[in-house]
């Protein structure tokens, strides 16, 4: 289900990251180089929550508590640090998201994409 | 500069995916495990940019076209997945970004953090 | 199949890589933070060549012959990076292997571990 | 300092590692893409260590016991994973490894690449 109007303060985060950041004088460590390296670390420890288990099973992670948070914990991770360097970059998020949307669907048109997963250079 | 009012729509986000992935026939590929998988994908591809700057010139990437397109649709792609795998496994992602911040802000207080990069295991 | 007798020449590897690097007044770029980005970043790559692929066609990735030499560029390409982390680290890898091998066998024996894939911690 | 004569015996590691899973039931687990997968969270868990660091700090890892130990586990953890999808997909490691240097070396020719870090794309 798809709640009618789940809208994402991203103000309010940024504003939060940058009063955590700056009070524990942070910014030094939060270069775009080092939140890059920072977001793909907690990917990594995304994935390792699913490696062992079969494509069935992925879909059963939120029924055990410890998973469940599991998940949770790391989905917030990233999405810290994806919003931490959109404000260091000055990047627009949603924009850059529907920009880059766009170019996907040009490059997988429906009649060529259809019901296989290859790579549009494929085509 | 933070915006005022900076909210991203997300329910927008979630069926707009839903439904290009389901005209192209790809939600026997959008298991769980997999967009885990693709997300750690790109969040590489993200590394990918950064790796050989400074920390000076990881703050100047927006500067020259290329790179700042390519790091806008690094952006994107992971914020794809990771809003793809939040409605896969009904997480509200908002909810859990905020509890994991107070999670961090306990085991990170001002006083132990100030100015230096230690996990909170090493207090 | 396993051949007897597989060596892998390391000294070799090392010396070629050191080359290649000093020739192209790259050692300024591979600070072991680098190699770590970029080892990283294609072991994110190698990651997508199997991110839609079922467990089953997993085995099958070498049958064709794109994807066949896609995985063997990645495996090299992560290869690369290993090695040469543990140049500029001087790290002997095949005894850090198996000192790792050994805590894992502590960490995981066979009558906890078989059948199940549960992180030790759970035992 | 290169030793003038460091192999690996692959051969060994690959026997050790049938051994260990097999004794465990772990086949099952031990697929290409979840192999690649778990490849993918140790590299994570190694950039992790590297993250907060500079250039400078990234060459003292291994001065500090606990770090010095950290990055030895990462890189023994990779190169498990590593071994095991050439023994799993049968691809022989030295040969790939050199095979992709010598692209590698064609697409950067010294006189394009020295002292830059430009992709071969951009030449």
């Amino acid at each position: 289900m798809i709640s009618k109007n789940e809208k994402i303060d991203l103000s309010k985060i940024k504003s939060s990251q940058r009063k955590i950041t700056s009070e524990r004088d942070w910014d030094k460590f939060h270069t775009p180089k080092n939140i890059a390296m920072a977001l793909s670390g907690e990917a990594g420890e995304l994935t390792e929550i699913f490696q062992w288990l079969t494509a069935e099973e992925s879909y059963e992670v939120m029924k055990n508590e410890k998973s469940a948070t599991n998940v949770k914990d790391e989905v917030a991770d990233i999405f810290f640090y994806l919003v931490r360097l959109c404000d260091l970059l000055d990047i627009d998020l949603e924009s850059a998201y529907w920009q880059k949307v766009e170019k996907n669907l040009a490059k997988y048109p429906v009649n060529l994409a259809k019901g296989n997963a290859k790579k549009y250079t494929e085509f």
